[in-house]
C-alpha cells in the first residue's frame, strides 16, 4: 500500500539476502520504525513479542527466518531445529506452521549447499503468493459491498475487528482488501474500527492504515458494535482469521465471537476474509481443538500511548497487583458465519464447501 | 463498605448541611480523593463530568444538589430551575429524574422557609433508601449464588460489567451486593471483571472495590467474556442497570448487550440487579425510547493512568485526528434477561411481572 506517497509493505527483504527488515508495529501509530532481523532468533523474538503480527504476515516472516538459518547453517538438523523453534513462536494462527511446512518440504528435497538461495527465493514466493491471495480476496469481496451500495444511497458501513489490514499480511490485508478496492473504485465507505483491546490493534493499526489510504473510518470501543448493529448502522461485518477449521469454525482475535453473535441477532451479514493458508483441515471443532494463546495480564493492566510530551510511554490503569486473564483469540462457530471470502471466491462455512474448496485449490496448484 | 478498616460511602453530607463531599472517582484507583460540593452548579458539574457516576449514586447526589439550592434560595422558581438543570446533567439513567421528582414533590408541598431543612433530610432519606434497597437486592440475589455453590465444588464464577458496586450507589452496590453478602457468608467466589472501555470503570473501580473487600477477582478485556462463557468458565452474569422499561428491556453500560447475547448462546444465566428507582414504567421499547448518551470521542483516543513516575497522566492511543464515536449505553432486550434482582425479590423481565412488582411496591409504600 501507499504511505506518504511511497509503496510500502510491512516487511522488506534486504537486497543482500542477509536480513529481513520489518515495521516494528509496537511503535505505530506514533512512529514508523523499521527493525533489521538478521538471525532466526531475532525473527523468533519479533514474532513472539509482536513486532510483527497478523496470521499471514507471521507466516511470511517465519519463512524468512528459516531462510536466514539456511544461510548461517543449512544442515538437516539446523533446518529441523529452527523450523520447530519458529513454529512455537505463537500457537494459534495456522499460517505460521503452513509457511514453515511449505518451505521445509522444499528444502528437505534439496542439497544443503543449495538451500540458502532456494529458501530465500521460496520465502519470497510465499510472500508474493500472499499478496496475490489478498488481492483476489479483494476482488471476490468487492461485489458484497457493491450490492449494498446498489440497494440504497449513502456510504456502505462496514465494521471490522482488530487489524486484518495490510500490516497483518504482506500487502492489501485480508478483511481490508475489498475495502481498499471499493475505495479505489469510488464506492463510498464508512468503516467502524473496533479498538480491539487489550492491544488496541484497531485503534493503533487499522485506524492508521485507513487514514493513510484516505478511507473514512470511525473508532469505536469493542463494546459498541452490538449497539450500532441494533440501530441499523452496520451493513456488513468483515473480519480476518487466524485459523478456520474443516467445518468452518473461525478462530480470530478475542471478541470476534461477540460481534458475530450481535450480527446474527441483528440480521447483519458476517463475513470472514480467509486466504487458503488459514484453513486447517486437520481440525474440525474449533472450540475443542484450537490452542488459544494466553498472553500476559500486563497487556490489560497497562496501556501504551503517547504522552503530552510526545513520548511513547506506558500507564497503569488497574490497581496494583490486579490479577488479569488475557486469552488472545476466540472461536466463532460456523453457524454464525455468513460466508468466507477466499482467493477462490465466496465459500460457505461448512464442511462440504470447504472440502470442495480445498480440492479445487489442490487441482489449481498442479 | 470498609476501606482500610474504615466504613466508607462514595458520598458524605457535611455535618453543617452546607455541602456534600464525594469521592472523585476519576482519580481511582490511583488516589482516594474527596471533593467538596457546595453549590448546585458544583453538583451538576460533578455528575456531568463523572466525578460521581452510577445510576443510583447520581440520583442521591442530585438530590443533595437540589437541597443545597434550597439553602441558598428556596423559591419555587429556583426549585424548578435547579431541578431542571440537574435532570439534564446526564440523559440515560432514570434514577436522576426519579430522585429529583421525589424530592421536588416533597418541596412543592412545603413553604419555602421550611424547604432547606426538609430537602436536606429528604436527600438523606433517598440515600438511606438506596442503601436499604441494595442490601435487600443482596439478600435476594444470594440464593442464586448459593444454588450454584451447592451444585458443584469450587468457587462460584460471576462475570460483571462496568461498576455496579458500592461506588455506583450509596452503599453495597447493586450487582455487587449479592457478592459481598456471599463473601461475608464464606461462599467461595471468583469474579470476572470486564475492564469496560472506554472509561475503564471495571479496571479502575470494580477491581479496586473487590480488592478492598478481599474478594477474589480477575480483570478481563471486554472482548473476553464470550470466550470464557463458551468454555464453561462463567456460572452467572450479574450487571447493574441505568433504566429498565415496562416490558423489561435493560439499558446499561455499553457492551452489556454483547454479554447478554453470549450468555444466552452459552446457556449462562444473565441477571440484572435493579432497584425499583431504576424502573421506568413510562417507556416500553428500550431501543426506541431510551435516550443514549453520546460522550466525547476523546474517551476512546486517550487513556488515563499512572505513569512510571507515579503521576496520573493521559496517553493518546490512536493516530492524531482519528474520529471516534462513543455511545455510553446500550439496550439489552428483555428476551435475553434471565431475571431482575430487586429489593422486593426476583422478578421476570416481562410486562406483567414488572407491573405487578410496581403495584406491590406502591402498596408497601402506603
Amino acid at each position: 500500500m501507499i504511505v506518504g506517497g511511497e509503496p510500502m509493505r510491512p516487511l522488506r527483504p534486504a537486497a543482500e539476502g542477509d536480513a529481513l527488515w520489518v515495521i516494528d508495529q509496537r511503535a505505530l501509530p506514533h512512529r514508523l520504525q523499521w527493525q533489521r532481523l538478521a538471525t532466526p532468533a531475532a525473527v523468533d523474538r519479533a514474532i513472539r513479542e509482536m513486532w510483527v503480527r497478523g496470521a499471514p504476515l507471521i507466516g511470511a516472516v517465519a519463512a524468512y527466518g528459516l531462510a536466514l538459518q539456511m544461510r548461517l547453517e543449512p544442515s538437516d538438523a539446523a533446518l529441523e531445529a529452527t523450523a520447530a523453534m519458529l513454529r512455537r513462536a505463537r500457537p494459534t494462527a495456522v499460517n505460521l506452521a503452513w509457511a514453515l511446512d511449505r518451505l521445509r518440504a522444499r528444502l528437505q528435497a534439496s542439497r544443503p549447499s543449495h538451500r540458502a538461495a532456494l529458501a530465500w527465493a521460496e520465502a519470497g514466493a510465499i510472500a508474493e503468493d500472499d499478496v496475490a491471495a489478498n488481492a483476489a480476496i479483494g476482488r471476490h469481496g468487492l461485489p458484497l459491498l457493491q450490492a449494498i451500495a446498489a440497494r440504497r444511497p449513502g456510504p456502505v458501513r462496514v465494521l471490522t475487528h482488530c487489524n486484518a489490514g495490510w500490516l497483518a499480511t504482506v500487502d492489501w490485508g485480508t478483511a481490508t482488501a475489498p475495502l481498499y478496492l471499493a475505495h479505489a473504485a469510488g464506492l463510498p465507505l464508512q468503516v467502524w474500527v473496533d479498538e480491539t483491546r487489550p492491544r488496541n490493534q484497531g485503534a493503533s493499526l487499522t485506524a492508521w492504515e485507513l487514514a493513510q489510504a484516505g478511507l473514512p473510518h470511525t473508532l469505536i470501543a469493542d463494546n459498541a458494535g452490538g449497539h450500532l448493529m441494533q440501530r441499523g448502522q452496520v451493513d456488513l461485518v468483515i473480519v480476518g482469521c487466524d485459523r478456520v477449521t474443516a467445518r468452518g469454525d473461525v478462530c480470530n482475535k478475542i471478541g470476534t465471537y461477540l460481534k458475530a453473535l450481535a450480527a446474527h441477532d441483528c440480521g447483519v451479514p458476517f463475513y470472514v476474509a480467509m486466504p487458503l493458508s488459514t484453513l486447517d483441515l486437520g481440525v474440525r471443532d474449533g472450540l475443542a481443538e484450537i490452542p488459544i494463546e494466553e498472553r500476559s495480564g500486563r497487556e490489560l493492566t497497562h496501556v501504551g500511548g503517547r504522552n503530552a510530551q510526545g513520548e511513547v510511554v506506558e500507564v497503569q490503569i488497574a490497581p496494583d497487583g490486579t490479577p488479569a486473564a488475557n486469552p488472545a483469540f476466540d472461536v466463532t462457530p460456523a453457524r454464525l458465519v455468513s460466508g468466507l471470502i477466499t482467493e477462490h471466491g465466496l465459500v460457505a462455512a461448512d464442511e462440504a464447501s470447504l472440502a470442495s474448496l480445498a480440492a479445487r485449490a489442490a487441482r489449481a496448484d498442479r
